[in-house]
C-alpha cells in the first residue's frame, strides 16, 4: 500500500508560461514513452511477479512508487506552463496577456491559440491530463508485463531509453531555466533506471539467459534456422555484414551465417466457404438465390 | 519497393482443426507481442534511418520483409484451424460435424462456439483478422521507431524476447503436430532476431554507448541521481541488494548507491482559476452568477 | 431536428432467451458492419452535405433516421435474450434456471457465463451497450463521410454489404423463431440500402463518374500507369487473367495491360541525424558523451 | 511525493483459484468503473486544482493515494485466481489439475480455457493485466479531471457509485470466501468515497451551486429554455410526470415546465464544394474531368 | 423509433467563418464531454432500463431524441465555420481569400492551414466528424449505461456539467454573434439537463437512496470501514477538515471519521510461475535450458 | 512470402522540405483513407480467401504486395520534408535555418513548430510514424476482410475512392514539384485500383450478384421491405425522388416504391431488474438496504 509527501520529489518552477510547452511536456505524461507507462508497467510486473523469492517484486515497487512523483511533478510542469494562457481567438481581450507578449513578442495571441492542445483550453482548465503531445488519451495497452523476468527487463531498459531520448529532446526544445533544471534531474533519473534494469539483466545471467524464455528446451525449436540471417533481397543481393552475420552467437550457442529467403512451403489452399457462412454463391459453389 | 512468391515461407498444415487455437494464434499476429507489429516496426525503423551509412535501413528492410511472410503463415493456420468449426448455436445442424467431434469428444458445438472470437464466425467467415486472441485489433502506437538507433534495438530485443514467450506458450497450448512445426521454426527465427538485434547493439558500442541517447552532453544532468537507486519504502526499509544498488555503473561512468527518496521540492501551488474559464466561481474567487 | 414513438420499427420477440446470442448481436450494435455506424455515416454524410441542392442531404436524413430504429430493436433484443442469464459462477443459485436448463440442456450454468460478454453481467445489468459481440467499443473512426458523394456512396453499399452479410449470419445461428423474424426484417433491409445507394450511384453517372474524384483534372496523373495492373511475382509470373487485365477500362477512358512492378526510384537516402535531435552520436556523426 | 509499504491495505485470500473469476476482476482493475480510472482521476484532479486554497488537492491526493492499494489489492487476487489454471488445451496434462477439479467437478479442463481471457494464458503469464474483464486495455480519456471542481465531484459520485455497483456484482458472482472478504472492504470503501465526494458537494453549496459552472452569467443563456422539459414525441403525447416536469427547479432559480419540442431554426444550407477540394464535380457545379 | 424534421431545432448562423473555432466546436460533437455521448448514453439507459414501470425509458427517449438535433446544430456550425477554409499551404492561390482575411487580418493562409484540424481538409472536405478538438475520434466506451438507474442519473449529471462546462468556454472563445447565440441556447439546454437528472435522483430518494446500489445489504460490508476517511499522508499529517472528516453521513446512517491509513494485509507472495509457462528458468526454478 | 527491392517504385524528390507537409502527408500513410489500410485490407483478404479456386487469392497479392512499396515512397517523403525542421521554440538557434526561411518567408521559427506534429519532433526524430495527419495511430479494426468476396470488393473501391479523394487533396495542397509528380503517380494507382475491384465485381456478376451475400435465400427474408424507401419526415413528407424510389431495383429482382415509416411493433417492456443484480432496490420491487 501507498503513502505520500505534498511536497515534490523536485522542485518545479516556470518563469515563462509557455503553453506550447506545456503542449509538449504532455508526451511525457501520456506519451507512449512517457511516465504514466512506466509507473504502470513497474507496478504491474511487481503485483505479477512470480520466482523463488519477492526480490523482483520489492525492487520494482520502490521505482513503480518513484515514477508517480514524476508523473506529479509534470503535471504541475504543465499547469505552470498555462497560466494566463489565452482563452479565447479574439485579439482585444487577451492584447495585454503578459504571457502572449513574454512568448510571442508581441505578434497575436491567436497564434498562441493555434499551437495549443485544445483540450487544455476546452477540456482541462488549463492543466496536464493524461494523453500525448498530440492530444492521444494514453492507453494501458503499452503496459508491458509478460510474466518473464528478463524480456520484462528489456521491455524497461527499452522505455527508459525512448523516455530519455524524449526527455533530452524536451531539455533541447525548452527556453525556461526552469524546466530545463526539471528536466535535468528527470533525465539523471532515466539514465539510473537503463542501468538499474540492464544491472539486473546480468543478474539474471546477461547474453547467457538467452534466448528468451531460457526455459524452453531449444531442442524443440528448428534450429537450423535459430542463428541464420536470412536474406530477402529481390536479386539475392547479401544483407550488409556485421556482427548479426558471422562469428559466434551471443548466447554462445550457435554461429551466424547468411542464407537467402527461400519457400519452403506450397502455395495454401483454404477449402471453400460453406453453406451458410455468408460468403457469395461462388465461394460456396452453388447457385446465386434466385440466380 | 516489394515482391512475392504465391507459396509460404515455411510449411503451415493443421491435421485437426481447432477454432480455440485458431483464437490463440490471434494473439501472434496481432497482439502486441505478435507479426504485424514488428513487421511495421522494422519497416518504420528502416524508412526513417538516418545515419552515415544506410547500413541499419538496408539490414531492416530484410527482416522486416521476413516479417511479412510470417504474419501469411499465421494467417493462413488460423484459416485452416477454422475448417468447419460450427456456426451455429443450435446442437442439431452441428451434430455430426467432425471438427466438433474431433475436438470436443463429442459435446455440445454449443460449448466450442463459446469459446471462439465471434468475429470468427460473424465478421470474417472463418479467417483471421488483425486483432488479438480477445479481439482487440491492433493498434499501430505500438510501433517503436523512435530515430534512436539504440532505443530501436532494445525495443526490438523485446519484440522478439515476448514474441518467442508468446510462440512458446503458444506451442505449449497446442496439440496438432503440425501447428508444432511450423512453431517450432517461428521460435527459431525469434532466437535469431534476439540475437540478430542484441549483435547490433553491441557493434554500436554495447554498455559503453550507455546512457541512450549518447548525443546528450551528460554533465547537463544532475548528475548526483544519475546511478542512484532511490529507495520509497515508507519504514526507510532499503530495497533489496543486487548489482543494481552497489559496484560500478555498466557503463563504467559512476558507482551504484542506494539512497531514501524524500521531497526537494515544495507543495506546490497553482494560480487561481481564471475569470472565464469554465470553473466555479470559488475556485475564481468571485460570487456565484446570480449569488 | 428530431422525434420519436414509443413503439418498436418492427416486433422484437424472445421465445427463449439466450445469453450466447445476446453477445452475437452485438456485432449488429457496435461492430463495424453494425446499426452505430450507418446510423451516424448516413447522419455525418447528410450534415456535410454540400452541393447544388439538398436533394442528397434530404434522402440521407431519412435513412439515417431509420437506422436509429434499428439499434433500438437490436438493443432491445439483446436485453430480452439476457433476462434470467446466470449471474454467478455458483451452481447452486442457478441450478433450477429456466434459462439455463431451456438452452444448455441440463448443463452447468458455468458454461453458460464462460460464453458471455462479462460486461452484460458486470456493467451493463443485463442490456446492450455500444460494442461489439467481443466487447471492443464501437469507435467513430469507422464514419466515413469524405465530403465526396460518390466515394460515400460506395462506402454505403460497403456498409450495407457486410451489414447484410452479419444479419445472414446470425440469423444462420439464431434458433429463436423471434430472432429469426427480427433478422429476416433487418435483411430485407439492409436488401434495400444496399440498392439504394447504388442507384444513387447510377445516378451520379455510374463507371462514367470514375475515377473518383471526377473533379480533378486526369491529365495532371501519370496516365501511364492509370490502367496497368502491376505483377509484383518475384519470378514475373503473370498475374491470373480477368476483367481487369484486358480489354477497354470501366470508365471508357483506357484500356486494361499488365506490367511486371519494377524500381523506378532510388534507394532513398536521408540526412543525418541532426545534433540536439536525440539521436546515438554516430547517427550524427560525433564523438558520444564522455566518450 | 509517493512512499510504498510491501504490505496491503486488506487481506487478499483465495482458497479455491478460478481463472474464470480473474477474469472477472480484472473489470475492477480495467474497466471504466474500475481502480486504475478512479486513482489517476483523483491524481489529476489533484494536481490540477486550482482556487484559493490547496484544500481539495490535498484531500484528493489521500484518496488517490489510497486508490493505488486497491489496484494492488486486486492485481494479487487475479494473480491468485489464475494458481494452477490450465496452460493448455490438451486434456492428458492438465486431466489431474486439482484447480480444474475443484471448479470444475472433474469436466474437460478445455472449457476452463474457453472462459478465460486469453491474454491471461498467453502475455501475462497468469497475472493481472491493465484491461477490462473483456480484455479491453484501459484508455486514459475516461479520466475525468474538468478544471470545475463541482463537476469533478460529479464525475467521482459517478465512478463510485458504477464502481461500487459493480464491486457488487463481483461479491454476487463469488464463490470463494477469501474472495467476498477482500470485496467486503472494496464496498465500504467505495460507500465511504461516495459520500465523501457528495459531502465535497454540499460543501461546495449544494443544489445552491447550480448551474455548474457556476461563474458564467446565467442572463446570457436563453433563459426560456432553463427550466423547460422538451417533448420529441412525434405526436405530442408529453413525458411523463415527475419532479422534472413541474415545480421549482432545484436551484430554486425557476420552474419546471413541459413544451413540445419544434424547429426554430431553418433547413440548413451549405454552400458548394470548393474547386479543388477533392468533392465529385457535380458538388462543385462543374463539367467533370474529361467529361 | 424515430422521425425528423428538415429544420433545425435553433437557428445556426456564421458571419464570419473561423476554422479553428470549427476545430473547437467539434470538442462539442465528438469530445467525451460531448452531444454524440449523451444521446448514445440516454438512448442505451432508455434501451436497458429495468424496473417495474417504463417512465425512466419514456423520459430517457424524450431527451436523448433532442441530443441528435444537438449534434446536429454543431455538425452545421462546423461546416459553416470551414466556408472558405484555405485548401493549400501555397500563398498564391489564397491570398485574396475573404475569410482568412476576415479572420487573420492580412497574415498568411499558411498559418491558418497550422491551426486546422488536417482532417476538416483532407478527410471530411471541410464538414463536421465524429472526433474532438484534438481530431481523436469519439470511443463508446463513454456511454454509460450500467443497469443501475442512480449511477446512471449521477453519471448524466456529470456529463450535463462538464457539457455546460464546455459550451461556456466556447461561448468565451467565440467570436461570432451567430456562434454566441446558438451557444447560449445549448448552455440552457445543459441548464435544464442538470436540473432534470438531480430531479429524478431526488425522486429516487436522493441521499436516502445511498450508497448506491441500495439493494445490497449494507450488513455484508465491512462497515467499521464505511464512513471513515483514510489518511495516506507519510507523516500522519491529517488531511484537511470538512464536511467528509466529521459529523453525520449525508445518508444518516453513520459519522464521519478520520483514520491513518496502515497495511492490514501481509506482502503478498504468487505460487513460483510454472513449467510450461514462458519464464525465465530461475523463476520455475529449474535449470535454463542448454545451460 | 516476400522480397524487397532497396530502390523505390517511383522517384521520391523534395525541393523545398515542409514539416507541414510531413504532418499532412501522415494522413496517406495512417488515414484510414492511407496506405496501411489497404496493404494490409488486401493481404488480409488474400490470406482468408476461400472458393473454388485461388484467383483472387492470387490477384489480391500482388496489389497487397504493391502498396507496401507505397507506404514506403509515403514514409521516405515524409523524412524528406522534415529535414531540418526546428527542434526548438527559441527563437535564436533556429533563425538562420533555411527551412525556416524557405518555407516561413522569414517569420519566427515558432510558428512552424506550432502546426507540426509533435510527435515528429519529440518521438520519431524527425521520420514517419504509423499515424494519421492528427496524431492518431493507425487501428488494424479499419481492416476490411468479410470473407464475402463481393462485399470486400466493395470495401476496396471504397478504400481506393477515399484515398484518390486524399491524394487529389494533398496535391493540390503540395507546393513543392518533387511532391506533385509523386502524388500524380499515386493518384494514377488510385484509378487503377478503383477499376480494378469494379471489374471484379462486373466478373462476380455486377448488380445480378445482389444483394449481398446472394447465397441467402431471398424468400426467407421478409420481402415486403426489400425495396421500398422509407420515410420517416415527421410529417409524412416524402422524400426526394430519384432512382431510388421508382422504377425497377438495380438487380431486376423488385420495384422501388416509396411508404411512410410507422411502428410495427409495441412499446418493448424489459423484465425487472433481477436481485443480486446490482440495480437499484426500487428496480427490482424490493425495499433498499436498512430503509
Amino acid at each position: 500500500m501507498y503513502y505520500h509527501d505534498k511536497r515534490l520529489q523536485y522542485p518545479v518552477r516556470v518563469e515563462t508560461p509557455d503553453p506550447l510547452f506545456a503542449r509538449q511536456l504532455q508526451q511525457a505524461i501520456g506519451g507512449i514513452e512517457g511516465e504514466i507507462r512506466v509507473c504502470l508497467q513497474y507496478f504491474f510486473q511487481a503485483w505479477g511477479a512470480r520466482g523463488p523469492s519477492t526480490k523482483y517484486r520489492d525492487m520494482l515497487l520502490h521505482t513503480a512508487t518513484e515514477e508517480i512523483g514524476h508523473i506529479e511533478m509534470l503535471a504541475t510542469a504543465v499547469a505552470l506552463n498555462l497560466e494566463n494562457a489565452p482563452l479565447s481567438l479574439q485579439e482585444s481581450t487577451v492584447a495585454a496577456n503578459p504571457v502572449v507578449n513574454a512568448v510571442m513578442g508581441g505578434e497575436r495571441p491567436r497564434h498562441m491559440v493555434e499551437g495549443m492542445l485544445q483540450r487544455h483550453i476546452l477540456s482541462t482548465g488549463m492543466a496536464a491530463f493524461p494523453a500525448n503531445a498530440d492530444g492521444v488519451p494514453f492507453d494501458c495497452s503499452h503496459v508491458y508485463a509478460s510474466g518473464n523476468l528478463a524480456a520484462d527487463m528489456f521491455a524497461n531498459v527499452t522505455a527508459e531509453s525512448t523516455g530519455r531520448v524524449l526527455a533530452v529532446r524536451l531539455y533541447n526544445a525548452a527556453h525556461d531555466p526552469g524546466m530545463k533544471d526539471m528536466l535535468s534531474f528527470l533525465i539523471a533519473r532515466d539514465t539510473m533506471h537503463q542501468q538499474q534494469w540492464l544491472a539486473a539483466i546480468e543478474e539474471l545471467g546477461g547474453a547467457r539467459a538467452l534466448p528468451i524464455p531460457n526455459s524452453f528446451d531449444q531442442s524443440k525449436e528448428k534450429q537450423e534456422f535459430s542463428y541464420v540471417f536470412l536474406g530477402t533481397d529481390r536479386d539475392g543481393v547479401p544483407p550488409p555484414e556485421g556482427r548479426f552475420t558471422t562469428g559466434p552467437s551471443l548466447d554462445g550457442k550457435g554461429q551466424f551465417s547468411v542464407m537467402q529467403n527461400m519457400p519452403l512451403g506450397d502455395e495454401p489452399v483454404l477449402g471453400p466457404a460453406r453453406e451458410g457462412s455468408g460468403a457469395q454463391a461462388e465461394q460456396i459453389g452453388k447457385p446465386a438465390s434466385g440466380g
